[in-house]
C-alpha cells in the first residue's frame, strides 16, 4: 500500500485522462493514419491524378471515427470539420507525406524508431476516443448499452469500418472482405475496449474511468508497438478467442490461423489481409515501388 | 346490419389495432426474419467464421425497418437499439437459430405448420409498422404525402431495400439486382400498403385507420401463408400490374413472368430471384448442405 | 462610371439574385437532368422493366443536391420531398421524357436550340443552389469554412457525387471510376464556385453576394452552352489546372489529357468518361438505339 501511496496511481491516472490531445497526440494520430493510407496499393497514383480524392481519403483516415460517431448519433457527418485548425493540420501532414520533395517527411516518420513512438501516441488518442464515444452515447441514451458499445466501437475503429467505401473513392472495390468479416487487431481491441468502457459507465466494473483509460492505453500502446516492431499481425487475443469461438459459435479450432498460414490458391492472399495487419516490410516495398 | 352489430367489427378492429406486439408477435417477426437470413447462401459459414458479422446481419434483418425509417426522418440510425430487451430477445433467437445443438430450434421453427403460424404473425407486425411509419411521418410533415409513403414503405420492407449492403457485410456482392429493380411480393405490398395508409391519413379514403389495419393484415397474412405453403412466388398483383405497366409504362405484356420461367442461360438464375421469393424447398436444401 | 450608373449593375444583380426559380427555371433543371438520365446506357430498359426504380433515379437526378446537403447538415434526406408540387412537376417531366407517345417530348427538348436554352437555365439554378448551400451552412456553422465549401459543393454537383450508387439502383456497377476521381466540368466548377461563395461569405472577397451570383451564373451558362453546342468536354480550366497540379501535386503535365486521347486498350474507354462529359452525339445515338 505504501508503494501505491508514493506513486499515487489514482492521481496519475486522473491527470493522464485529463491531458490535452491537441496538438502533439493528434499530430501523431494524423501522421500514422495517413502513413497507412500511403501504404495502400494505388494511393500514390491517386494522389498524383486526383488530389481531391486523395485529400478526401486522408480526411476519412484522420476523422473517420468522428464522422461515423456523428452519423450513429444522428448528427451532421461533417460536424467535426468546423474545427478548422485540426483540418488544416491534417491537410498539411497529408501534403507533406504525399508531396514533400525527395519524400523526406515520409522517410523521417516511416523510420522505425520514430514510427514506434508515433504508433504509441496514436493508441493514446484511440483509447481516449473510445472512452469519449461511450460517454457521449451514455449522455444521449442513459440505458442504451448497445448504443454505447456501438458508438465506442466506431470511435475506436474509424475508417477501417468503412474501408470498402474509402477504397471505392480511390477506384478500388474488394467486396469479398471487410473489417467486420476479418477484424484486424485494432478493430477487435476497439470492440473489447468499448465493451469495457460501457461496463464501467454502467457501474458494472469496480474501477474508475481514468484508471481504465490508463490501463487500456498501456495495453494498446504496448501491443501495437510490439506488433509494429515485429512486423507481426498475430493478435494477443488469438488463443482465448479461438477457444471461446469454438465453444460458443462452433468455429473450427485454430482454423482461422491455419487459413492464414496456408491461404487457398484460388483467392488472392493479399486481399484477405486487412489494412492495418499487412506486414510493414511488404508495405514499404509497395509504397516505394509506387513512388 | 344485425350481424355486423353482433360482431361489432369496428370495436374488434379498434381492439386489434391497439393490441401490444411485444413479445409474442415480435418474437415471431425475429424468428422468421433470421430464418430468411439462414436461408441465404453462405450465411452459415459467416456465422462460424465471424459471429460479429452474423449478429450484425441478424440485427439488420430484425430492425432494418427501424434503422431505415430513423435515417429517413433524420434521426439516429441506432435509435431503436436503446430497447435493450428487444435486442437481447433478437440476439437470443439469432443464437438459437444458428448455434443450437443438433440444430433443434431451427428444425422446430422451420417445420411447415409452425412456420405458417409464425409467417402470419410476422405480417401482423409488418402492417403495424407501415401504419406507424406513415403516422410518424405525418406527424413530422403534415402535408408531406411523398414522405409518408416513403417512410411507410421502408418500415414495411426493412432490410430488403438495403439487401445489397447487407450482403456486402457477409462478403457477397451482386450489383446486377436489387429490391427496387426486382420487387418481391412483400416489398410491393409494403409500397401499396404505404400508399393506402397515406391516403387514409390524408382523409382521401373513407375508412378508419383501425379498419384498414385489420383488412390489410388479413390480406397480407393470407397471401404470405398461401405463398409459403405452396412454395410459390407468384404475386396476387401480377395480372393487374402487368396490364397497368403495359398501358402506362409500355412494359412488355407478361414479359417479366416469362423471363422468370425461361431464365437466360448467361445469367445465374439464382441471383435473379429475390430473397423472400426463393422457393422454400430449395432454400432448406441449401441451408442443410451448409450445416 | 457613368455607364455603370446607367446600367445600374448592382440593382440588376440584386434583382437577379432575388428572382424566383419556380417554376420556369426549375422545370428547365428537371428537363435537362432527366435528359441526362435518359442518355445513360440501359436507363430506357429500366424504365420499361421497373418504373419505380426509374422514377427513383429521376428523383435523385432532380433532387440529389437537396438530399446530399440535408444529409451533410444532419437533416432528413427526404426533407425536400415535402414540396409536393416540385415532386409532382419533376414526376410529370420524367413521365413525358420516358413514356410520351412517339417520343415527342424527348425529341422537342433534345432539339439542340431548345436544349441550349434549357442548359443555360439549368446553370442559373445550379449557381443559386451553391450560393444557398454555402449560406445555409454558414448559418449552422459560423466559422466552419470547410463545411461551407462541402455543402456548397454537394449542392452544386448533386447526383454526380453519388453516381456509383445511383447506377447501382439501375443494376449497373462501375467501381473503377467516380466523380471525385474523374471530375467533370460541372463538378469542378461547383467546387470552385463553393470556394468563391465561401470566401465571399467570410468577407475575404470584396464583392457582394448578388454580384458574385450574376458573374458566376454568366460564366457557367456560357461555358455549358458552349460545351453542349460543340459536343465538347474540354474544361476551360484545363490549362491552368494542369500547371498548378504539376507544381503542387507532382501530376504529370498534360498527362490526363493525353490519357483521354489514347485510352489504354485494357480498360473500357466509355466507362472512364463521366456522365456529363459524354459527347452529345454519342449519347443521342445510344438513347435512340435503346428505344
Amino acid at each position: 500500500m505504501d508503494v501505491l501511496a508514493v506513486l499515487n496511481l489514482g492521481d496519475l491516472a486522473q491527470a493522464f485522462s485529463k491531458m490535452g490531445m491537441f496538438p502533439v497526440f493528434d499530430v501523431a494520430y494524423y501522421i500514422v493514419s495517413i502513413l497507412y493510407l500511403k501504404y495502400e496499393p494505388g494511393s500514390v497514383e491517386v494522389s498524383r491524378k486526383s488530389p481531391v480524392a486523395s485529400w478526401l481519403c486522408a480526411m476519412l483516415y484522420c476523422f473517420g471515427s468522428y464522422i461515423l460517431a456523428d452519423i450513429m448519433l444522428g448528427g451532421s457527418p461533417v460536424d467535426y470539420f468546423q474545427h478548422n485548425s485540426h483540418i488544416l493540420l491534417a491537410s498539411a501532414i497529408w501534403y507533406l507525406i504525399f508531396y514533400c520533395p525527395l519524400n523526406l517527411f515520409y522517410k523521417c516518420v516511416a523510420f522505425l524508431p520514430v514510427k514506434l513512438v508515433l504508433v504509441a501516441l496514436k493508441e493514446v488518442v484511440r483509447t481516449r476516443k473510445i472512452a469519449a464515444g461511450v460517454h457521449h452515447a451514455h449522455h444521449a441514451y442513459h440505458h442504451g448499452y448497445f448504443i454505447m458499445v456501438i458508438v465506442g466501437y466506431v470511435k475506436g475503429s474509424g475508417v477501417a469500418l468503412i474501408s470498402n467505401f474509402e477504397q471505392l473513392l480511390r477506384g478500388v472495390w474488394r467486396p469479398e472482405t471487410n473489417e467486420i468479416l476479418n477484424m484486424s487487431f485494432p478493430t477487435k481491441a476497439s470492440l473489447y475496449g468499448a465493451i469495457l468502457f460501457t461496463m464501467q459507465e454502467a457501474h458494472w466494473l469496480p474501477v474508475s474511468r481514468s484508471m481504465l483509460i490508463i490501463v487500456f492505453t498501456l495495453f494498446m500502446a504496448t501491443s501495437k508497438v510490439w506488433m509494429t516492431a515485429r512486423h507481426s499481425h498475430s493478435s494477443p487475443f488469438a488463443l482465448i478467442e479461438s477457444w471461446i469461438c469454438h465453444v460458443l459459435f462452433r468455429s473450427p479450432l485454430g482454423g482461422s490461423e491455419e487459413a492464414h498460414h496456408h491461404p487457398p490458391a484460388a483467392s488472392a492472399p493479399s486481399s484477405l489481409k486487412s489494412k492495418e495487419e499487412l506486414s510493414e516490410g511488404a508495405r514499404k516495398r509497395k509504397a516505394k515501388k509506387a513512388e
